[in-house]
């Protein structure tokens, strides 16, 4: 099935709306407060941020990429562009504030799919606790979506990924490998179990657990895009430093062991390599309440830096590769 | 001609470099410097703002739609990217700090074309006087590009839309008409006057002028994105007032003239409709230096705010629409 298909001929689509009409269905409805000065409709949006440090990233999803929309609905597509990129910004140990969206789409997107994405993407704002300050819409080939996240550190100093230090733990918070349990599932055809495959559509990420980690000291942080292993991998080579899961630790869910024996699989891999999550894990001298010890911190080997599991190399691969190259 | 033309089969491509080899190829080798605390490859970039108030905007340009490979260059399109959104930054009166930038480009899409763009992007940070602080690289079936721009305030007040006054006058400063000779040119398959088509290509924003005139007590501005009289509409309504133009104050220059004669079109329509070219408008008690008055403040009359040209409505299409519909 095309997209095409998912449009029917008579009901309304973009192009009876026009770019500004877009716009103002998407951003310019949302209202604003503190922080945030001046919010969509000028030029640029203003923040205000009395500590006078901001964490900022930005992520893009692309459909047939990060989504599809006979997959996911336009309001868990709006969810999760909002929940990815936050997600970022709480890896930095920083409040979540705002947030800006840049919106390619085809003119004969339906209306009804435009107006559940941008619920989608209040009511993610909501539960994230930031503010849609600004953005763009444009015609696009597919749907294209980029957000970039803003946060006030507030006196914190950020939590990079290059502080992880021998003899501390890794620690986790959130969830491991359900997207990829829920993404084998409807590659299967498959709509269910029903809880890996809304994960799957939308990760449940642990807003506000950014900032609980940099209060407790966290000295290296990462949100869980690519999959446990290749993103400690990256904290590991900014911190010098190697780490070891001890997968006794985690917890593998039974929706994970239903889809794994579903599809000959091995439930472990979804928790070591599943990306899309979003659980955040950093290292500590004493983890925080809440948080779950899934490792520890040691010397790097003569070979540098490396991510082993129980001691040893993990055979598999490590993550997921949009441009299709070997890692 | 279509994109998949061209590319050669036996010159290296995105595919053969994987996501985060393109990642750090664009984004990677930034070297970041104050305000820039954290620059790009981890989490979420950090920035610093002393005086506590940040201008953040963000804008996509899509292949296709506001550029094509065969009419740009690498180079130029990513010096666009740049240049369009650092000047919705200084049409807030803040001075541009740092981008972030999503990109999304066919796995088959020239390496070649990829360090163009990048070197590209750089040119214009450095134009600009902004830092490259981080961003996102994926596939996608067309290139799309998404950035965001930053900016400190740095203790000066946001200067909106809503502030014109009956009585100020209407100045500018940049360029106005160019990009759309130079659009009319290479619609009809020529590539000079040399100085449109470079302005077509990637514009010349007038950078640092924002701060000057929050400086010098603008009371609104905005940059010339969808033509002069389609932006000063959105001043007009968000100000609740009117503006007349005075047409003997535009320049219109000499490759414009040439443009229009030679393809039968009105000269002033490029200067009063034409978009892209990123000029600043601002309303003032007394013009900076370096600001050409174009027109005058007035009130709104009974049918509300409006835009007249010589004291009478204008008679023409007044911008452009990315969806297609009649504004």
């Amino acid at each position: 099935m095309t997209n095409r298909d998912l449009s029917r001929s008579d009901e309304p689509t973009l192009a009876d709306l026009g770019e500004f009409g877009v716009i103002d269905r998407v951003v310019g409805a949302a209202e604003t407060s503190e922080p945030v000065v001046i919010g969509p409709g000028d030029d640029a949006a203003v923040l205000s941020v009395p500590t006078g440090a901001i964490a900022c990233s930005t992520d893009a999803l692309v459909e047939g990429v990060h989504f599809r929309r006979d997959w996911s609905t336009g309001t868990e597509i709006g969810r999760k562009a909002v929940a990815v990129n936050v997600a970022d910004v709480e890896a930095m140990g920083a409040t979540p504030i705002g947030i800006t969206l840049a919106l390619s789409a085809p003119a004969d997107l339906p209306l009804a799919w435009l107006d559940e994405f941008a619920g989608g993407v209040r009511a993610e704002c909501a539960t994230a606790g930031v503010q849609l300050v600004g953005g763009d819409t444009t015609a696009g080939p597919v749907i294209s979506i980029a957000v970039t996240a803003l946060g006030d550190l507030a006196g914190r100093q950020p939590v990079t990924r290059g502080g992880a230090r021998p003899g501390q733990v890794v620690a986790m918070i959130g969830r491991l490998g359900w997207a990829a349990a829920g993404l084998r599932t409807l590659s299967r055809g498959f709509r269910s179990p029903r809880a890996v495959v809304d994960l799957q559509r939308c990760p449940q990420v642990p807003y506000g657990s950014g900032r609980v980690a940099a209060d407790a000291g966290a000295s290296s942080m990462i949100d869980i895009s690519d999959g446990l292993l290749a993103d400690l991998g990256h904290v590991a080579m900014a911190s010098g430093v190697s780490f070891d899961i001890d997968t006794s630790t985690l917890e593998i869910a039974e929706p994970l062991q239903a889809v794994a024996a579903a599809t000959g699989g091995d439930p472990l891999a979804f928790v070591l390599t599943g990306g899309e999550d979003h659980a955040l894990v950093a290292t500590f001298d004493t983890a925080p309440a809440g948080w779950t010890v899934i490792g520890r911190v040691i010397e790097a080997a003569g070979e540098g830096p490396a991510v082993t599991v129980d001691g040893a190399p993990y055979e598999g691969t490590a993550g997921f590769d949009h441009f299709g190259a070997a890692r």
